[in-house]
């Protein structure tokens, strides 16, 4: 398996900023592009595409929210991440990115800075040679309430 | 998301002791199934249902694959890993469970010891609370030689 490197993040706080940004990649404010991006805004949390489309109650149909989405993804304002067995998750880039933590057990999701996975990061390093990234597939495993421990402070 | 908590995993090292196992689940070792571990004994790592079908040349269809997969799976005979977008790799369950991690931009797929990643998974408590666990879904990353990294000694 090999994907594309990411496009750097294009941070957007409202749907004008969003608008810009898509305006200037040459890219038109469709309806069905305008409707993805305000539900990603409304969302504030990573979404599937089917719930997307079930919010905008038929302004766009699946197959066109998966298309924009792409699209917007493409461009850089837009990503998504793998949890669990279940269908890619969507959030609006952030210029600060996060990494997700995902229970196996209960579902709960996590996000935290980057930054607070960085010692982790480095012991996988001396222990297997990789430089892990918790963006896209997140950590899966159990939370502290799951795994009958007591949580981080 | 939620899953099942998984079974405990039966280690064996030949055919034999898959059969011995398969039979004291009361299950029978049909001509699919004694196929599918067999594939699996040859693999020696973790392959697709597909990569196991086309092997098998019309011996088992691909879901008469799936199914005896799932099947093993639930007695403890077999593991399945999530790598990057594509479809679970499988493999026959060890004794010692491995982790795994996966390069996202060359494919490579390195197994280490679940031991080797217990600084990291005790950074990752610290950080966060959630008890990492890399054998269902692996770390995610950049192998050394992609992230233009020396590696561990």
């Amino acid at each position: 398996m090999t994907v594309a490197p990411r496009r750097p993040p294009l941070a957007v706080s409202d749907l004008d900023e969003a608008a810009d940004a898509v305006r200037a990649a040459g890219g038109r404010l469709t309806t069905a592009r305008r409707a993805v991006l305000e539900a990603l805004l409304a969302a504030g949390r990573p979404v599937s595409a089917e719930q997307i489309a079930d919010g905008l109650a038929g302004r766009a149909p699946l197959v066109s929210v998966y298309r924009n989405l792409d699209w917007l993804e493409e461009l850089g304002l837009v990503r998504h991440i793998h949890v669990g067995h279940g269908a890619g998750l969507y959030r609006l880039a952030a210029e600060a990115e996060f990494e997700y933590l995902v229970c196996e057990r209960c579902g709960a999701m996590s996000a935290v800075d980057a930054r607070a996975l960085d010692r982790a990061r480095a012991e996988i390093f001396k222990a297997a040679g990789y430089e892990a990234r918790f963006d896209h597939f997140p950590v899966h495993g159990l939370c502290a309430g799951c795994a009958g421990l007591s949580a981080a402070p």
